[in-house]
């Protein structure tokens, strides 16, 4: 496919970690290496024992280098416990499990920080040590904090997520700092490159994963006007999540526990949708074209196949539209 | 033995790490649970990747945690290096090396100084966590650095002991923050408690194992005063170090390389000095009364066996002084 600037190749994913990180692996093995772009969510970036620690980063640079743990999504693979497990003799805070090798990464990302470095900078060079050939940008290189509001009252986004394991109800998000976030210039470049293939909206939670970068100014903006179709994944099967509190807090912010809600939620940026074969009845409901496929990523085949699925579809998107892209359908922003 | 004050049965040690260490293991397994006050060098400590390392501490907390490592004198028993293994991947500072497990010990002691806690409190927690009877105090609760003067100019402690491993020429040796500190006011306390059995100087490297303690100001006057004898063991044994740097300073700084000449270098702090069998013939250049014996300590039973000896040395000092103390021998300052 070609467009006059030459071969749409281009393909930018938003990420938060797990769910997201395992699509961002399929959409690596089959995009020519240098041409996938992943956004990820820094929302989750918290401070512990005078550490940065980037959640999702680090899972898409674990899941990328294939230094990942297969059996939790996050965390390194081999990986030890020796200095938790000493931690808690001494009375240290237990409640956010730090692993012995992603320490390091901790550690040495601190120690750049407090050197100067920008984020994205120490990403793009571990993504170098890693021999990771996707490119990882941070949705900002400012600092964007998610906090939750729970009925009692706003919570850290990391005391919520792990101390308290999503236990209390949630009424609200909000992401500190964003107001003033300045997005990674390479984000609105790659939304602006004509050889922009597809934008990927990965299977993570919509509310903690993927608003905190659409919430960062100028990236929604970008979005609506880029070159190249938008399709989302569900992290939604059977009214389930597939991991983590996605379907709890659908459910304690009123909505409909549904792949389509989701779609609904992400409205007008859509252009297309990609649901599990499950809820391929809900695929009437959307006001987008929608895909349904078999969206549950067990094996890296399963990722594969799945990534091939979205850009199949962004592909039809793109054929489909004038060459400015203003024939492209878009989600209608009310349930249908 | 008693004194008008009853029982003398309190026993103050001087120690840096490894070798020092040792000794105070020995210490602890001949004196009652509760009458050991080990002071500790705080001289070496240093901030690494932001964290406060307390080198010799450790080692003592370790050793007589037993949960040291008996390979090296210092370090955990069943460590891992997975964080190490990491951080070089991540292009790291790995000059200083960190186990896991002893990573938990520096970042929790962070933490707790960041909160405001006091090193000797903190120091006082751990002990207690990991079951030590020892008393354990840091020579101060505020910062003192060793520096070395070396041919090719100053340089941080662990810079010219890890990093460039002892290799620079020494010139001398500066205690940079001594003038101010204060000392820690247990070390005071206990070397004016009638119940003072014994002070014992470790064999640990005087330059920058003992000397910085010294070097607080207050404590030479307090141990000059005290009212017990004050007994050194050698760190040399015929000419050579049992461990790390000490002949070899001794050599760079025009000294003598000899038990005889660290004993003249703690000058009239001694009241009597221990030196090995393989030394026995220092024994008559010393004004102080001398004992030699195998000071070499591979095994627990040597470590045991040496601090009995100590003990016994010191004991028969206070037997010979009448109740003040006054006809105790003290060291000549000048090479006899």
């Amino acid at each position: 496919m070609t467009t006059a600037g030459g071969e749409r190749d281009l393909v930018l994913a938003l990420s938060g970690g797990v769910g997201g990180a395992k699509l961002v692996l399929g959409l690596s093995k089959v995009v020519p290496p240098g041409k996938l772009v992943v956004v990820a969510n820094t929302g989750d970036d918290f401070e512990h024992f005078g550490l940065h620690v980037s959640p999702d980063v680090d899972t898409l640079l674990y899941t990328l280098a294939e230094l990942g743990n297969p059996e939790t999504g996050w965390g390194r693979r081999n990986e030890t416990w020796t200095f938790m497990a000493a931690l808690e003799v001494l009375g240290g805070e237990t409640w956010f499990r730090l692993g012995d090798g992603d320490l390091a990464t901790h550690v040495e990302r601190t120690q750049r920080l407090k050197s100067g470095d920008r984020l994205s900078s120490i990403i793009a060079d571990f993504a170098r040590r890693f021999g990771i050939a996707t490119k990882i940008l941070p949705m900002t290189d400012d600092i964007v904090r998610t906090r939750v509001l729970t009925s009692g009252g706003w919570l850290d986004f990391q005391r919520y997520f792990v101390e308290q394991q999503c236990r209390p109800e949630v009424k609200d998000f909000s992401f500190e700092g964003a107001t003033f976030a300045r997005p990674h210039k390479d984000l609105i470049a790659a939304l602006a490159e004509p050889t922009l293939r597809a934008v990927v909206i990965c299977p993570s939670n919509p509310f903690i994963s993927v608003d905190p970068i659409l919430a960062v100014p100028g990236v929604r903006d970008a979005l609506l006007h880029c070159n190249a179709p938008i399709v989302a994944v569900a992290p939604i099967i059977g009214g389930k999540a597939v991991k983590g509190p996605t379907a709890k807090m659908m459910r304690e912010l009123g909505m409909d526990v549904s792949a389509a809600a989701v779609a609904h939620h992400y409205g007008s940026l859509l252009n297309g949708f990609v649901l599990d074969q499950a809820d391929a009845v809900l695929a009437a409901e959307l006001s987008v074209p929608t895909v349904s496929t078999s969206t549950l990523m067990r094996s890296l085949s399963d990722r594969e196949q799945l990534a091939k699925v979205v850009l199949a579809l962004a592909d039809r998107l793109s054929e489909r539209e004038g060459p400015s892209g203003s024939g492209r359908p878009r989600m209608s922003s009310t349930l249908s």
